[in-house]
């Protein structure tokens, strides 16, 4: 099966990760309060699964999470925005014909 | 398993193929000449499957390969050069703790 363009990031990317990541940058640049299920909703993932990703994100310092009521707000850290930056400009390098 | 500090990158990325990108990246900077099966010694790969993701990653213009003799010489493309600083960048967010 060869590669269609939109699987491109795909070759380089774990593209759940990638999706979970880029819903959070895009979501917040809207001015969006970012909670997992509104993720999970997004990337059509199931709240488990997205909840065990921003762990891991969290682990390592791109994103962190803010209990609030009953739901925790996720925010990207400025590491996690300046490495989101950096896979906007790979994916628009890569779709560039 | 907790992700130890060195599988950070393998939270965002394919590891096979990060590595053959970084691979010819730093061969590159060290002026080597690379063909497949000097990537495939360097990451522990069979020859077949490296000649798969080149081919790959030929197809989205990150590589390109030349005959020379009875090898095929690998260079990055301008694109694939800009991506790889792009990702060494990211790898070094990661790596700040």
């Amino acid at each position: 099966m060869k590669d269609e363009p939109a699987d491109k990031p795909g070759l380089l990317f774990k593209e759940r990760v990638l999706e979970i990541l880029l819903t959070i940058y895009s979501g917040e640049n809207e001015g969006k309060e970012i909670y997992i299920q509104y993720i999970a909703n997004k990337i059509n993932s199931p709240h488990s699964y997205v909840w065990l990703v921003i762990k891991k994100l969290e682990d390592v310092g791109l994103v962190e999470s803010v209990q609030s009521g009953r739901v925790r707000i996720i925010h990207l850290t400025d590491k996690g925005y300046e490495v989101c930056s950096h896979i906007k400009k790979i994916i628009e390098l890569l779709d560039r014909g």
